[in-house]
């Protein structure tokens, strides 16, 4: 049904190739354009995402409207708002795209059965939400040590080919620096090299 | 054994009396001076920790020698650098006490055996892993978004009983603003009132 994701877990090791199957069948797929929303804040996350191709952020929205970014999942990650989706309670942040994306959707309760059916699928999730878990932990650490340019030179290690495809203002709110100060960091780099 | 840690873990529900014997049973007790390191950056995590008593702080340095907090772990919470623990590799983070504490400490090899044999203390643990990553996010989101007067009082909301027990200079590392900012916060805060 869905090749790409199929042989993408496939490689995460460790699915008989009729788990593979079973979980593929129970996705559905969507073709999202450039800024669709597929989460709003103030909705209930009732599907787990797999970016097939694209990229999505996890965003929120303070009072002042400025938009802080939580998150980038790129092709072959999985997005949702956890707690939203555990307690199946309104979601905090909003969950859009930030090119034309293709996404597959399994709703909580196939996700749920797929979970306990499988025990090696169950295993991969716990895997996942432990990386997630080191990520998080790097990430607050991240944003609370570095000046902004350390930040930025800490963004460009981590993901070295995000930086063509974002907009500078979605870099600089998800390293939490003003747009200017991106900006400026940039322009001496620039003259540097 | 540990009456006390027993009572909460009666108070968590659904695990049954010999269960929490056994959980207890493994447990070995430490006491803590004021700002004793129970795990340095670049050892392994090999425990899981439960504070009985006291506060306990996770934290980096900075190549600069300045601290960053990244969590503070009250009475009644557990740590443990969970990178380092799961994958038995050296830690990037330290944690230690900010006050004299009491804790509890459960060997990796011994925690592996209470989860594998224990369903319902699997399913507490798991619990508390999903509590983390809804803090965690929140904690991102907070340190990205806010000036340092917002993060200042969100810290103040969310830990009320934590503000006289700390060092300004540690709430500073925790909110990742300055020892000066924090200190003028503070003071215009007092004129107010």
């Amino acid at each position: 049904m869905h090749p790409e994701f199929e042989t993408y877990l496939q490689q995460q090791g460790g699915l008989p190739p009729e788990a593979i199957q079973r979980i593929s069948d129970l996705a559905v797929q969507k073709t999202l354009r450039r800024n669709e929303h597929i989460l709003n804040a103030g909705e209930i996350c009732r599907h787990k995402i797999f970016v097939l191709s694209g990229m999505l952020r996890t965003f929120s929205v303070s009072a002042d409207g400025s938009e802080h970014i939580l998150l980038f999942s790129p092709q072959h990650s999985w997005t949702l708002d956890p707690e939203s989706y555990d307690q199946q309670i309104p979601s905090r942040v909003g969950i859009g795209t930030v090119e034309p994306s293709e996404v597959l959707c399994w709703h909580k309760s196939n996700f749920d059965t797929l979970l306990a059916e499988i025990p090696q699928f169950r295993g991969y999730a716990d895997r996942l939400i432990s990386r997630n878990i080191y990520l998080n932990r790097e990430r607050i650490l991240t944003t609370l040590s570095g000046t902004a340019v350390e930040k930025y030179d800490h963004f460009v290690r981590m993901f070295p080919n995000y930086l063509s495809r974002l907009p500078l203002r979605m870099i600089a709110s998800y390293l939490g620096i003003s747009l200017k100060t991106l900006t400026r960091i940039r322009h001496a780099q620039l003259q540097r090299h």
